[in-house]
């Protein structure tokens, strides 16, 4: 059951998300000397929330790490809405903000779809405003959700041309499931949305060429369902209390019986999660290099 | 290879237009006798360009016919992108008018999506503006485009429940493919998209329950794809000359063949065709509902 990530099929996402972080932070140096422009990001917290704490910390380190601003805005638990609705206002006439994130979940109190619409689309790093949806499911030129960009950068990696390949996508929800399934569609895959209602899932994913597995089911996808040679995305993190009262992290595909019909699979840990952070910064330059009317620097 | 639209299997498109503006006119009447709310479609119509002309009279009357009021806007082939932004922004404005509807194609000096993106979604009928997709795509309650809707009405009104079934829509198209496809996700079917780079297509289609074809290609979808007892949804409309010189309609679907095996199957035409403007008379009650905050009548 160990995940050798040395393995030949091991998609080793903590290598791939520190060759994309190397690759923005030579992208800020470039816009810096040729542009003056120094990529900014500011990332909104509300609450004290351990996780959320966490992430925001590392967002706020790689963000510096790799040459660009990073702004970090605590407000107490209590915020009212009309108040993070003004500190969101102020962001978007920020020229120095060209990224906002608005740390999910949100206390109760507060509409989250009213705060995320809230952000200018053209700043909404984290892709989940609604004009970005759309433009996403349009073919437009939005920003896109990290998770599910930074699995069709492993795949494209992995596969290169992914046009004409079966893939299935199992789950629908709004930030990895459904954006996922436009992003293999605009790739010109042929795609298969599995969820819950889906009848005979295992013969679904059997056909797949493609599997992005991403419902929060621990060990849902079963390693004989993965077709000889396909390539496995795992989104999902589970923790699961073992037999002996330890608990560890698994995702929605069993894997170490999926690695033996993969060509490639991501393991969890060490898949798709250390990515999304690096995905983030490539976004937040995206954005910076729309607004200042500049090409994004190819390196 | 007649369509015989008495026998048990053919959806009956007139028929299915004609209940559904009847049960319109029935919530209409409702709303003008207990909110004096008497809906309002506005057609604007650049040019004169034939087929256009016929769309834009039959919506006219249709909706003079339900009951509700119509306005048409007239404006010469040459009218600057400017005049016809001032004009939707007048009808945005304007209180009588609950749906907008900007009658496609454009004059190529007017950029089409700026134009659609300037209608206020609430009043964009056509459900094609980037926030409507946005809502569609993640599921929230926005206007949705009138042939994919049409289309899941028949579905509905046919099979009940669309709950865990295999649907394959055949076409990619940002006006009937894609918003098909989050139609059924929403409706929980497993969705297949498939499209011109799809591989072995037959056997995509043979594997569905519901087959949605709208590619524009006369008669891609064999007879013989089609599973037994699948629900046949034909949005193609196509001229072909046949061997004697005469030109006729046919759909993307191989009709007669494909009716041997469907339990359901719309023809071509009077299937999916004639629907249409019904959908658009519903979605502009819908519309002036919510613009007026009332409840959409139950008939």
């Amino acid at each position: 059951m160990s995940t050798n990530t040395t393995a030949d099929n091991i998609i080793d996402g903590k290598a791939f998300a520190a060759k994309l972080k190397e690759k923005v932070g030579r992208q800020v140096a470039i816009l810096k000397e040729q542009h003056g422009l120094i990529p900014g990001l500011a990332v909104v917290l509300v609450g004290a929330d351990p996780a959320s704490e966490v992430y925001v910390r590392n967002k706020n380190s790689s963000t510096k790490a790799a040459g660009m601003n990073s702004y970090e805005h605590r407000l107490d638990a209590c915020v009212s809405e009309a108040e993070l609705l003004t500190l969101v206002e102020q962001l978007n006439h920020d020229p120095a903000v060209h990224g906002i994130l608005v740390q999910l979940p949100l206390p109760k109190h507060i509409n989250e779809a009213a705060v995320i619409d809230a952000i200018s689309p053209d700043k909404d790093v984290d892709g989940f405003h609604v004009i970005n949806s759309g433009l996403l499911a349009t073919g437009g030129k939005g920003m896109v959700p990290c998770t599910p960009l930074g699995c069709i950068m492993m795949l494209k990696d992995r596969l290169g041309n992914l046009s004409g390949l079966d893939a299935v996508v199992v789950g629908r929800s709004n930030i990895v499931g459904k954006p996922m399934a436009q992003l293999l569609l605009n790739e010109s895959c042929t795609v298969t949305i599995a969820h819950s209602r889906t009848k005979n899932l295992p013969d679904v994913v059997r056909r797949a060429d493609i599997v992005v597995a991403a419902v929060g089911v621990p060990e849902l996808v079963k390693g004989d369902w993965i077709k000889k040679g396909a390539t496995v995305i795992d989104v999902g993190i589970n923790r699961i209390t073992t037999d002996e009262g330890k608990t560890r992290l698994v995702g929605d595909v069993e894997f170490a019986a999926a690695a033996k019909n993969a060509a490639a699979i991501t393991p969890v840990p060490g898949g798709v999660g250390p990515m999304t952070i690096g995905v983030l910064l490539q976004n937040t330059v995206t954005a910076a290099c729309r607004q200042a009317g500049v090409t994004e620097p190819e390196v």
